[in-house]
């Protein structure tokens, strides 16, 4: 069997699915999973890094690879550009790494449509009541700003069929098992990678 | 989400990979598991148990069964048919069990044509080398026999591409801990359900 390469594990889904605690959680105990630092035209804060935090770049820029097709995804949010770029999660891939990356819906089918070899998975609160609770929970929005996301997040719901899996995030340890099961298996499909007996050759 | 049905893994693979070792230690560590049980024609032998060890039936009876399709798979050896009847797989499956079955190549691809949402994972040995250790120290072949096997497992490496999945048989630790992450992987997949939300349809 050859040493394969990595692969990019997506995790989506309406916002208050938890997708974030999940990612982070994976993070701290996969030592070898690396997650995808996004490229942005804003201007870095105090403390964040170039390449940690962002890739920082100016709009000419962003717009040149965005023009070249170098970015796996992208969208603009306050008059700044966001996105994906290729070259850091095709780099740790083809070091055998395997590369996790959170992004809400619009971003992950648009990230599909350029590597349809990635693992989507479709993150999901375990009920809308648990939705509702974790929203108010923040205690940053209006009422009428909360019933709005629980639309939306209802109307999101739809996009599962888009993904390949569906991991309901009710207890984090038992979701984030589910995860690295996913990952566990993929790496066991066929269609992966080319079969090759050590010994086949001789 | 709905509570879903149980699934069928079907382990199979060269001789000598290891498969009836996977298979005991899995069906050790989930008492969720089920282990189909074959039918035969075959007189019971001194203290097998109907149901437990075989489905014990006339060659008449069989017959009849094959003649209604009412078997994934079947094979006649030594003047005795051998097979998988489906009745015990769709009530353990229809009941949320997950099933387990431990088959050769050919059954396993006849399995594949009537139940094809079967998961098909193909174990192998980790090299040539490790496979003719292994037969070798059961000492029961002569050496002719053995270069057979050998060369027919080359051979038979050719199927890979039917399954699903291929584990490595190189600890048996492991490769049982992918086949659960295999188990646990494919419950989470959104082609396997609908998926329905708690809630929803407030």
């Amino acid at each position: 069997m050859e040493e394969s390469h990595g692969l990019l594990i997506v995790l989506s889904g309406p916002s208050g699915a938890g997708k974030g605690t999940l990612c982070r959680e994976l993070l701290c105990q996969m030592p070898d999973l690396r997650y995808s630092v996004s490229m942005t035209t804003r201007s870095p804060r105090p403390g964040e890094v170039e390449g940690v935090h962002y890739y920082f770049r100016t709009r000419n820029e962003f717009e040149s690879m965005l023009a070249s097709n170098e970015l796996l995804e992208s969208a603009e949010f306050c008059d700044n550009y966001y996105g994906t770029p290729i070259f850091a999660v095709e780099q740790a891939i083809q070091a055998g790494l395997d590369v996790i990356l959170e992004i809400e819906i619009q971003g992950a089918l648009q990230i599909k449509k350029r590597f349809p070899q990635g693992i989507f998975t479709f993150i999901v609160p375990p009920s809308l009541d648990v939705l509702s609770e974790r929203i108010h929970k923040r205690g940053t929005e209006t009422e009428e700003v909360i019933q709005k996301r629980l639309a939306t997040a209802i109307q999101e719901l739809e996009y599962v069929s888009e993904y390949d899996y569906v991991v309901i995030n009710d207890e984090v340890p038992v979701a984030v098992n589910k995860l690295k099961s996913i990952l566990i298996a993929e790496k066991c499909r066929v269609k992966r990678k080319p079969f090759v007996f050590k010994g086949e050759s001789r």
